[in-house]
């Protein structure tokens, strides 16, 4: 593409960075920001900044939070003893918006996957291992996308709190294989936390 | 959507504020900004401001321009005789692209299009009169898009222009009817602008 402005160039090359944001697509954006007022602008771009600036990770369940501490880990009513392990905030909402799970979180912020580069030490595992030293934990739900990378993820996790004393779980399959968690119905998913299996249950399905 | 943060919630509304981007779309591009370091989201945000405080709309045609003067009206070999009348910079950069046309352009920032409240007035339609006045040009090149408000902008400059002793041409209707400009590949949009009509004649077909 031949763009007469350095200016806007600039403009279309970091829009076009994003995931799925082709130059086309980029450059209709860009312009479509100038078009608004010097303080709509101000506002959109501040609120890029201070989403790296001022969002914090929940120092217990790794969750993003604007405190220290998430909504979730900070509520009393929710059930210590049951923590439920998911790759990103998008399936945190996810299972929230069911309303089927009343325990708590632990972000991985991420999945195994070798293939992007991902390995089980750039997830938050060894901090899941730490937390079940110190907390009431009995049941762990692994609530992973039914991927490769997740089954895969899942089974790490498996092989590495067998150590521990807890009910592994995953949340049933009632799903259909091949499918990310952030996109199913909410009946299906809060339907697939109920009826969740013990984890080495659902190992003997998978030859 | 249950978004926990209000810092991350903020960020969400703002990028769905853009054209085409739902919310689940700006929460992932939301999150993959998150993943960046300071830097690079301090180059992104930038990147935008500059955008709005240090773009110019060039004084003769109104294209986009880091000068005051943007470079194809500056340079000294394009036709001053032949304008191009165009509705914004994305079909200027197709018609770049072809290579087949050697005089200027004047664009519009937008067409005719009362379902979005835009009218004559909005357009650098006045603005054309007056470079027309000082200007020696003896062709105007309508190239906008062949939908209905390109249609109802041709019309309406074609009366506009009436008392001008100017060649009116329209581009070629070589292209399908219903297609935007900015999309039809090069050597169709090139040869539409080759075998432009005198705009009168077009209006004899369509009765």
């Amino acid at each position: 593409m031949n763009i007469p402005s350095k200016i806007l160039l600039n403009a279309v090359e970091q829009i076009s960075s994003l995931p799925g944001i082709g130059k086309k697509t980029a450059l209709r954006l860009a312009l479509s920001l100038l078009k608004r007022s010097e303080d709509e602008i101000g506002s959109f771009s501040s609120s890029i900044l201070n989403l790296k600036h001022d969002i914090k990770l929940c120092k217990h369940c790794y969750n993003l939070s604007d405190q220290e501490v998430c909504s979730i880990c900070a509520n009393p009513h929710r059930d210590q003893q049951i923590l439920c392990v998911v790759e990103d905030i998008r399936d945190v909402m996810a299972i929230e918006s069911t309303g089927q799970f009343k325990g708590r979180y632990h972000v991985m912020g991420g999945i195994i996957s070798p293939m992007d580069g991902i390995g089980p030490n750039d997830l938050k595992i060894n901090e899941l291992i730490e937390r079940l030293k110190v907390e009431p934990v009995n049941e762990i739900i692994l609530a992973l996308s039914t991927t490769m990378e997740g089954d895969t993820t899942a089974f790490y996790l498996f092989k590495k709190l067998a150590s521990f004393d807890i009910n592994l779980t995953t949340i049933a399959r009632g799903v259909s294989i091949g499918d990310e968690l952030e996109y199913i119905d909410e009946i299906t998913l809060g339907r697939s936390i109920l009826n969740r299996l013990p984890y080495n249950k659902t190992l003997l399905n998978n030859p």
